[in-house]
């Protein structure tokens, strides 16, 4: 499956905090042919580091989508029957308009006067881009972590746009726990020098800032078990005696290059103001509960988590079943057994498959 | 009970990598009173940011100790009944001899050129004080996490010193899991400019990199449910709108105050040998097994966990027990419920108050 991204481009975007932000860009990629009567249209939406490019190979980089175990022929969502549609999310750094864009009142990039975003904000630059595709109802929305909360917001923003919906791995609220994992990440990029209060898109990046923040978003993602089974206390040089303070053990190895590797291809201001994005993160603000923020959705859900995730824990999927389920409301709730941890929706894919390919196809015969 | 810091100095100590110190300074407290016997001397251990004033109130400063709740008259370890001693670790920056000490054949502080130090390298001074004090047999010794790690390594390096031990909220092996939150911790710290290669003395030290290592420390000493009961997703500002990236929620405001606070307190560089000590410790290393490691060792046993510790998880607690009762040993175990998270061995201390009172005065009867 070649791919190749897109861009288009809005006049204009009102946020939440009354900002406007204008023009927007929006990057995004599809997948598999809109049906005559488009009711085949599923929308994807990534993760905190993710971006549009979800599937298949682009000519360039060769490179295969961060969820093509995923999405494809033949797979959960089978691009065969589905028209999938991924968009990088506002504040990113991969295409869409973010920090690192260029103000055009100024003619240099926004950085740190780029205004504060939330998750509403980036669920209503998706529904412009999904209007503009000509689409009016989406058959399903699926993402998780940062992605099952884009799908949750899209479910009680747009009722009727949404016929269903599978978030995983996700919440209706950042955790205080959450919240301070997220601030460390953040407190490490600041505390970096080459940061310069967000000033560094002519210079160095503040690379050991953010290797930081991400090594310290790697250990949220797997569990105590995919550690120990992936990496033990086995030391990186077994004929080393003693110890330094460059590498010992394995996973200090692994975690420093992905902290690294992370930094070639992430903006450090996009981290910081996604993270704030998720910590704003609240499905019942201004609703008063979850149940009154679910109760003008006729939306089927298809909610998952994973038994290892101690990021986002299965309580959390819980308490957005309880609400929909309070509400009468069509919702099934997948606890998957997995060692993997909140990773495990990107690469522990295969019950994950079962059951979403089960829920798409009720959902598409019942509509149809 | 007014209580001093006193000072010792031996004149060398040979470490497990092969290098000497020499002289080495430790810094210890003392509470109650030495019976004619010899026979009711209790060695407290501290844990990674700890020292020797476990108890009491200095003139000085006027604060009580870091375990002030457990040992006093009528605490858990009762000042009327027992002789309790707690020294300040080797590696360490309150007293005793650690990195930010001078070196005597060069006049400056050792900083990186201190020699890698292990657990078993501070359990082997803390022997050389406790012969020093004319003890030959501690009744007990006890103290949570890296105390808990000392209190393992002491029953197995000198079994015929050790009548009874009480290791609390710890393993026998640091996990893939617990060395990686470490490697964080020193990579935020070695990444902070200011710490230049460990020479700072003369200077700023790396305050910011070394925060950001508390912070992301006091989020694994805490629970997702002890975090959301103290700070929920409270804003710091009640009247703000939307977010800035100084402080928002409370959690946030905690994180910093406690990352600055540790600042003023802690050695940089302290921290970075003592979590080494800490990734190292593998108690069974040597002996092939735990079960082999403690074969040698007729200490009784109180083993204590917490519920919701997640950082020393209860099953790393059961795998001591579980190879002491193939021994055959006299092992007693609690998981204690709380809601603190691994800070619960410091704050909540009621029921932990109980079986140590009752483990320590069998323990006394059965030698008496």
């Amino acid at each position: 499956m070649i791919v190749e991204t897109r861009y288009t481009r809005f006049e204009s975007l009102s946020l939440d905090c009354g900002a406007t932000i204008q023009p927007v860009d929006v990057a995004y990629e599809t997948y598999g042919t809109l049906n005559p009567a488009r009711s085949n249209a599923i929308l994807i939406l990534h993760a905190l580091s993710g971006d549009a490019h979800a599937a298949g190979i682009p000519r360039e980089s060769g490179k295969p989508g961060w969820w093509d175990n995923m999405i494809g022929p033949g797979k959960a969502f089978d691009t065969d029957k589905y028209f999938v549609i991924c968009s990088n999310v506002l504040g990113g750094c991969r295409g869409t308009t973010g920090p690192s864009s260029i103000h055009p009142a100024t003619g240099a990039p926004y950085a740190m006067t780029f205004p504060g975003i939330t998750i509403a904000d980036m669920v209503r630059l998706q529904k412009m881009l999904v209007d503009s595709l000509g689409i009016q109802r989406l058959l399903s929305l699926s993402g998780g972590s940062m992605g099952g909360m884009q799908t949750l917001q899209w479910a009680v923003a747009y009722p009727e746009a949404v016929v269903s919906a599978i978030p995983i791995a996700t919440t209706a609220r950042h955790s205080a726990q959450q919240i301070a994992f997220d601030e460390v990440g953040r407190q490490a990029i600041m505390a970096d020098p080459d940061w310069n209060q967000g000033n560094y898109y002519d210079r160095n990046p503040p690379a050991r800032g953010l290797s930081v923040a991400r090594m310290v978003g790697h250990i949220t993602y797997m569990s105590d078990e995919s550690m120990r089974e992936k990496f033990g206390r086995r030391l990186r040089d077994k004929d080393k005696f003693g110890f330094d303070f460059s590498v010992d053990f394995e996973v200090e190895s692994y975690l420093r290059y992905r902290g690294t590797q992370f930094v070639a291809r992430f903006d450090a201001n996009s981290y910081l103001y996604i993270t704030k994005a998720l910590d704003y993160f609240d499905l019942a603000e201004g609703y008063g509960s979850l149940t009154e923020a679910f109760r003008n959705t006729p939306t089927r859900f298809l909610v998952i988590s994973f038994t290892s995730d101690w990021l986002y824990p299965s309580y959390q999927s819980l308490e957005i079943v309880k609400a929909l389920r309070g509400l009468n409301r069509d919702v099934a709730y997948c606890e998957l057994a997995s060692n993997y941890g909140h990773d495990a929706f990107l690469v522990d894919v295969g019950e994950q498959t079962e059951v979403v390919r089960g829920f798409l196809e009720n959902t598409y015969r019942a509509i149809a």
